[in-house]
């Protein structure tokens, strides 16, 4: 019998079917440094402990939202993406509570959706993935469906019947969760670095964030172990025709995040995560830069807290605002769609 | 008088001399972090504080097994190998105490031999290294003996008589450290990862751990760094002749480690270090893989904990199970061929 | 109106105008480990949190000095040197107090004098920048002047009167402020990995650091993120007409500071900056070494420490105790000289 992990197929999913992902992983101030030190964030609620709770003593380390994303997509590799062909997106992502400095994170994940494609090799499964803390690992911190390519082992076996999942557009604004006893009625704007609050942005208002990085191999490979995501193609030279290491998605999204700091410096905690679509494949040695979008906007339960419901891009190469060629695709440069809704203090 | 470190020359060492090294180290969350970046294991014991002790609310942060190995050898780096010529081997290695996040380790060598070598340029050194813990630095963790081939300071320097210490070839079972307490009847096999306990695996099996990982400068400068090792050969491309920076053995030993959680998810801790070869150097840009050998099994103290002794081989392009030529040498592309005992849920 | 920041230009800057600057920032273990991993630091004060207070129980985990200067360096970026020409130089810095894991720290900066250069392009802005830490922020832990060059936003502004600072060559012995309670009675120089203490050094005396690092891209990357320190030379190809990526100045500070450990290895703390400069710049690939001068050496206000000054040296190829050439200027290889007071023991 052989011992490794060979990851499911397309025949190994069914609808309802529930998945526990392996590897319990305790978060703490070494992962916020790591993270720092990959992305240089500036956000002041993750940068300093204080923030969260000025004038008080409460030490308040709490991990970045992206931290928490990545721990949990980490855990779904091996059973939901090893043998996938490609990532198609995500949808209904939720943030549920915060994630502290010594929280030990699981997950799990329902199929919720088959269909084979029409040329009888692959299939598309859709996965409602939870991650959870607590001593009982049972107090969901972050909950998204995502769907993908996967071979089948088999291109004889039979298709399974197709299930479709009806899935939201967007998060429902009275659907976002404000973390408990967040009060942004003294918000120290100086100390988080820009002046624009929730009401300084307008529906349609396009945001260049202006700073470039250029990526290096190194620092991806260290973000993708961060997270235990094993997926061959992001360490390997050898596992892809063009010897070249293809960055995990995730480093994008976070460093394009990092990025927006500079004219979103107020949205300090991502609420929900609409939509997202890496477009293009990212590698070493491309420079990316990010600009948003501003989608929507929304009050939440908290009188101190506004929502905004943005589109961050990320881009090797365009300009802000360019997104979609004239045949409807995304630009060649193109390397993130993301739609998330952020909170920031009205 | 010049200040700074020359190293020890063959003629320095004597059998019986004790040397304490320098530097003491704590260990904490922020190296565990590192060290996650750096292999990406998934081992659930270093992964979650949780793991130890299911059930519990004891938080039990345990730096991995080898995080102990590398500090306690950085240690002995400026006063054993800084004029090494060749790292020959290692011999009776056992890790004595687990060693916490804010715990902090020194090391102590004795010599145990020296033989020079018929050249009269070098001499063969074998010392007894031993790594402790505790207010008083006197709790060991870690003892193994190693042996370096050194330069002579002088050629015309008269030859000691050759004192060739006796070494056992393996760590007997009976000799095995179980952590106190450790008790895996309830071992929780998803949790880990895989379903493969003890009873599962048979003498003489090999197991391919699959997965490839290509190596970065970055990355291995970093972890050496994190050490504190200093040979001058993982940092500086001017220090040989053929311009590249030979990768610290170590950082092999580590990555093939975390490559074979793929197959071998539940040999959670290292017991002993029975015997270690750094066959072929490595470099920046090589692909590392690995495959262990189950070469014996054997009960310990703990009723629920077996243990395995592994082989374990990093390679750089040949298949799981080669590791010699006809002529008995390694193959070129063996970079790491080591003999140790991990523990196991029976 | 444009939500990012522009940065500041010569005519925003006035003598007497303090800048807060943004985002405070708690460093805290992991900042150590990244730190450790990226500098190879072998000083036993921040190596061991046991060594500051030994045979008691007192547990200090301590930032590196360089720690809490880059930290502070970093926040005032965006508000100095966004558009800065060159960063001409350093005075007066002084270490105020100790920085422990789980401080958070500020940044506040005092516009000390402005110059605007003959060409009507650019001007001089000297600034006077404090860090803080503790609960109200008011607890001063460093403070030093930088001068910088800055572009003018519009060439024809008029010229403000020019106001010069007057700057101290050197931080007098007797400013320099000791660790209260710091007593190296019972300094332990077997720990520590030298036994050269203060009385051993004689001013004029050249001690080579013999060791050499080739620098990477990905390092000085995560560095300077670590320090949330955002100036666009250091991430993004496409900033400078080369392609290249200019290396932090204290990525050479911090490296250099930790070549030394080899010939300095009890200099633990650094007590003043009395004057830097980055004399050429730092490329991937360069490998740097390091040489240091005794200029001075003082009493302190502990009768156990001593303060000795230096002038550390970084080169990319120059032999050690080489400086300048014979027209005055710096020799191209030298990437820094930096003046600074060092305590030791007695």
């Amino acid at each position: 019998m052989t011992k490794t992990n060979p990851g499911y197929f397309f025949e190994d999913y069914h609808v309802g079917q529930v998945i526990r992902h392996a590897t319990p992983r305790t978060l703490h101030d070494g992962d916020a440094a790591m993270y720092q030190a990959l992305y240089g964030p500036r956000f002041a609620l993750q940068s300093s402990w204080d923030f969260a709770a000025p004038g008080s003593k409460l030490r308040n380390p709490v991990m970045d939202d992206l931290i928490v994303f990545h721990t949990v997509f980490g855990k779904t590799v091996p059973d939901i993406s090893l043998n996938a062909v490609a990532n198609l997106g995500y949808a209904e992502g939720r943030f549920l509570a915060s994630v502290e400095s010594g929280d030990t994170l699981t997950a799990r994940s329902e199929v919720i959706g088959v269909k084979e494609n029409s040329n009888g090799k692959t299939g598309i499964v859709w996965v409602r993935t939870t991650g959870f803390k607590g001593d009982a690992m049972d107090l969901p911190v972050l909950s998204y469906v995502r769907w993908v390519m996967v071979r089948k082992r088999n291109a004889a076996s039979s298709a399974p019947d197709p299930v479709v999942p009806e899935l939201s557009d967007t998060v429902a604004a009275g659907d976002l969760i404000v973390p408990e006893g967040l009060d942004w009625t003294n918000y120290d704007f100086a100390a988080a670095g820009e002046p624009h609050r929730w009401s300084d942005y307008a529906v349609g208002e396009i945001i260049d964030h202006v700073d470039g990085v250029t990526l290096s191999e190194a620092e991806h490979m260290m973000a993708t172990r961060l997270w235990q995501n094993t997926a061959k193609v992001h360490f390997d030279v050898t596992a892809r025709p063009d010897g070249k290491r293809l960055i995990y998605g995730g480093h994008i999204i976070s460093m394009a995040r990092a990025l927006s700091f500079n004219g979103l410096a107020n949205a300090q905690l991502i609420a929900a995560i609409n939509a997202g679509s890496h477009a293009n494949p990212a590698f070493a040695g491309d420079t990316v830069r990010a600009w948003s979008e501003v989608l929507d906007k929304a009050d939440t339960s908290a009188p101190s807290v506004g929502a905004v419901r943005l589109r961050l891009v990320a881009t090797k190469g365009s300009e802000p605002g360019q997104l979609r060629g004239e045949d409807g695709k995304y630009l060649p440069e193109i390397l993130l769609d993301l739609d998330y809704w952020a909170l920031m203090p009205v």
